[in-house]
């Protein structure tokens, strides 16, 4: 087994030119698939030879991981932060649902690709993505249970109803085309409204 | 460009043989990915050899376009045309819901599998297959847009919302487990309410 290798970091320390080829291979992977893209796709892209991409990553497999950890990043700082912060349950859920379909179609890919099967990453790095992308299921579904003690939501299961929620949202990367005549904006509106609908009773609704 | 080859029949008509093929590979696709299965995986699985397996199909590819149209021949008979025969928009709706959650939940492999990515397919098959699906979606906008007339449809983009409620089938199979506390019956009758609560005004819902 190989050594994972750390991440190379700029002299200030910090890592624009990692990032920037994160952003690179998330494109290609979320366009292409994780199998059809090649190594040379990303460093073409990035105006590298394979030599040079190979100083900042371990290899593809490395890289989906990063990704997929920043796109998880990406979901607790924009999504479960701003949630934590809400005054009440209802608030927590209306952060979660617009700040998340927000995040998929304003394209970022990281956070799109947390979704797709983890088959292409080792056991120990699948463990480790599929507890994170759990903690934020869990994350959802208590918001559920705290607003169903509240009595506030309609009679549904709540583990259901909360995947039900994330797979709408998610789905959002599959249909939404940027520069239509929706906005990223008009969509997590729209979708924020549906699951609202969805899930909270009439009287739960706020005016 | 090789021809494409007329699938096996047995001396009755019939291909019940190639129906096995192909709900074996959709199993095999579901799980680790069209990429990552082999042909030999396949044949493997049905104690063939590879030239046997070759005798019913032309390739792996030719073999996910045929699993593709199988699926969306469900997805029409068990889904379109129940939803047909419905007296209004209402029950038209509930038939779409109901019976699609269903074939995934049960584990309708080359149902779930209409809704990958395309891009393993050729462009031509990519085509027929896209046409395909944008059919299907087409379909329940339609019934959302007849609902709106209707005046039973709570204030949402049918765009969004068709999508939203598909989106929320799909991913059916990526959290259920067969087996667990709940049945086929009880996820497509979950998903069912919280459409339904999602997308009908109060007024519209039946008692």
């Amino acid at each position: 087994m190989k050594a994972k290798r750390v991440l190379k970091l700029n002299a200030d320390g910090s890592d624009d030119r990692l990032t920037e080829i994160c952003r690179t291979a998330a494109q290609f992977f979320y366009e292409k698939g994780f199998d059809a893209t090649s190594v040379s796709d990303i460093a073409d892209a990035m105006k590298l030879t394979k030599a040079g991409l190979y100083y900042y990553i371990e290899g593809k497999q490395e890289l989906l991981f990063e990704i997929m950890n920043r796109g998880m990043d990406a979901l607790e700082q924009e999504v479960i932060a701003p949630a934590e912060m809400a005054a009440d349950a209802e608030a927590k859920l209306e952060a979660i649902i617009h700040n998340h379909a927000k995040q998929i179609a304003a394209g970022n890919h990281a956070v799109t690709i947390i979704s797709d099967e983890v088959t292409a990453l080792t056991a120990a790095q699948r463990k480790k993505i599929t507890a994170r992308r759990r903690a934020y299921f869990d994350f959802v579904r208590a918001t559920l249970d705290e607003l169903k003690k509240e009595g506030k939501l309609h009679d549904v299961d709540t583990t259901v109803a909360a995947f039900s929620i994330v797979g709408m949202i998610l789905w959002v990367s599959r249909w939404y085309q940027p520069g239509g005549s929706l906005t990223p904006d008009d969509v997590s509106q729209e979708i924020s409204k549906i699951a609202f609908n969805a899930l909270l009773s009439p009287t739960g609704i706020k005016n």
